[in-house]
C-alpha cells in the first residue's frame, strides 16, 4: 500500500510536469502581438488543457486505478477509492494579465477526503505543500514548516477574496459584507495564493463562493497541515462547495461562521 | 552634465540598497509569531522607514543639489531642479499579506516632469525600468524591452484597480463604475505591480484614485517608455494627480477618458 509520502512526492512530480506545459505560455504578449493571428491565440487556455492532458497521462500510467477530476477534461472513476483532483492554472484572470497570484493545484481525495495538497507557482518558483498533518514550503532548494497565526479575532484581520464579483446573489453579498464589517480591512485578488499564505502565518482570511472542487481540495491539506480551518460557509466540509471559509484558527473561523449565518 | 544612462544606473542601485533594507522584513510572520512583543511589531512600517533613510542618505550622498520626496520623511528642496521621488514599499497592504503585488517606486523628476522611473520587487527579482522613450524588464541577468499592447477597444481589455474602497467619493465610484461598465471584465489587487504589466504588454488599463506623486511617478516614464499612456482622470499629466489612468495606448486612453467623463 502506498504511503502518504509517495502520493506527495508524486504531486511535486506532476507540478513539475505541469509547469513544463505552463510556463511557456505566461507573458506571451510581446511575441504573440507581432502575430496575425494573435486575436485567435488563447495562451492560457492551451496552457491550462496541455497541462491537463500531461498530468491524466501520467497519473493513468503510474496509477491506473486512481481516478480522476480536472475542470478541463471532467471527471474518470477509478477502480480504487483514490481520485486525483487536479486544476493546472487556478487564477487564470491572473494569469492572462501577467500577475502572479495563481498556481498549480493538486489534490489526492481518498474517497471521504483531501490527504495531500500542492500549489505550485512555476514563475516564482514557489510550492505548498501539505498533508492535513503538516505543511511545507518549498523553495529554491530550502523547505520551511508551515504553521499558521494565532491571531484570533475578526476586527486584527483582512479578510480576503479573488473577486467581489464572485458572489452570485444578494444573500451572499449580504454575508460576506457582515464579515466584512468586522474585519480590519479587505483585499481582492488572491485566488488559490491567498489560501497558502494562511498556511505560511501571513494571511488570515479568505471567504469565496463559486468555487468548484479542483479550487478547493488542494487548499485544504496545505491550510489544516499549517494549523488552519477550511469549511463551507455553514461550517461543514469544504470539499464539494461552493461557499468556502479559510481561517488561520479555529477561534477567528468560529467568529466568521457566526457572522455569516449562512444556511445552504 | 548628468546623463539620463548614468540616473538610470543610479536607480538600479538604489533599488538594490532599498531591497537589502526590505527582504528580511517579508514574510516574517512565522518568527515573530514566537516572539512576546508581536504585537507591537510592524515589519511593513519598519521596512519602510528603513529603506527611505538609506535611500535619503545615499542620494544625499550622491547627488547633494538634488531634491527628495518620499512618503515617510516628506520633502527636501534641493538646489537643482531635480527631485527623487521614492516610495520604498508600495502595495504595503499586499506586503503584510505576504502576496506578491508590491515593489519599491523610484522616480527622478527634472522639474516638470519624472525622467527616469523604476519599480523593483525583490522577492521575485524583477526591476521594471524606464526613461519615457524606452523600458525595460531586469531579471535573472536578462534585459527584455517593453512594448504596451495595441488592443484599442476598452470591450476587449481588463479594468484593474487595486482596491474598490480607493474610491472616496460617489462621483468616483460612479465615474469608476461607467468605465468598468463598458470593459471585458474586472480585476482588483494590483498596486504598483499592475502598471508594469501594462508596459509588458500583458495587462492593459488601470484605473485608480486617492494617489499621491511617490505612488504615480515612477510608474510614468515606465509606461509612456513602452507605448502607454498615463494621465489625470481628465487627461491632463498625472504627476501630482490623485485619480490617475493608465492605458496601454492613446486610443483605449481616448475611450476610457470620454467614459469617466470627469471633470476635476
Amino acid at each position: 500500500m502506498a504511503s502518504h509520502n509517495e502520493f506527495v512526492d508524486f504531486a511535486l512530480h506532476l507540478a513539475e510536469l505541469a509547469a513544463a506545459r505552463i510556463l511557456p505560455y505566461f507573458r506571451t504578449a510581446l511575441e504573440i502581438s507581432n502575430k496575425a493571428a494573435a486575436g485567435a491565440f488563447d495562451p492560457v487556455t492551451i496552457a491550462d488543457r496541455e497541462a491537463e492532458a500531461a498530468l491524466r497521462s501520467e497519473i493513468r500510467r503510474v496509477y491506473p486505478d486512481h481516478g480522476l477530476l480536472g475542470e478541463e477534461h471532467g471527471y474518470e472513476r477509478g477502480s480504487s477509492p483514490y481520485t486525483w483532483v487536479i486544476d493546472p492554472i487556478d487564477g487564470t484572470r491572473s494569469f492572462m494579465l501577467g500577475q502572479l497570484h495563481w498556481g498549480t493545484l493538486i489534490a489526492l481525495n481518498d474517497g471521504s477526503r483531501p490527504i495531500v495538497g500542492l500549489m505550485h507557482q512555476p514563475y516564482t518558483g514557489e510550492t505548498f505543500v501539505g498533508d492535513a498533518a503538516s505543511a511545507r514550503l518549498h523553495r529554491a532548494g530550502t523547505v520551511t514548516e508551515l504553521a499558521t497565526s494565532k491571531t484570533a479575532r475578526l476586527s486584527d484581520v483582512v479578510l480576503c477574496a479573488t473577486d467581489p464579483d464572485m458572489f452570485a446573489t444578494e444573500q451572499h453579498r449580504q454575508a460576506f459584507e457582515r464579515v466584512a464589517a468586522r474585519a480590519r480591512a479587505r483585499r481582492y485578488g488572491g485566488d488559490c495564493y491567498t489560501p497558502c499564505l494562511i498556511a505560511a502565518g501571513c494571511a488570515h482570511l479568505v471567504v469565496e463562493a463559486g468555487l468548484k472542487p479542483w479550487d478547493v481540495q488542494a487548499l485544504i491539506p496545505i491550510v489544516e497541515g499549517a494549523g488552519g480551518v477550511v469549511t463551507d460557509w455553514a461550517g461543514q466540509p469544504a470539499g464539494e462547495a461552493s461557499e468556502v471559509v479559510i481561517a488561520a484558527n479555529r477561534e477567528l473561523h468560529e467568529e466568521v461562521i457566526r457572522a455569516l449565518a449562512w444556511r445552504a
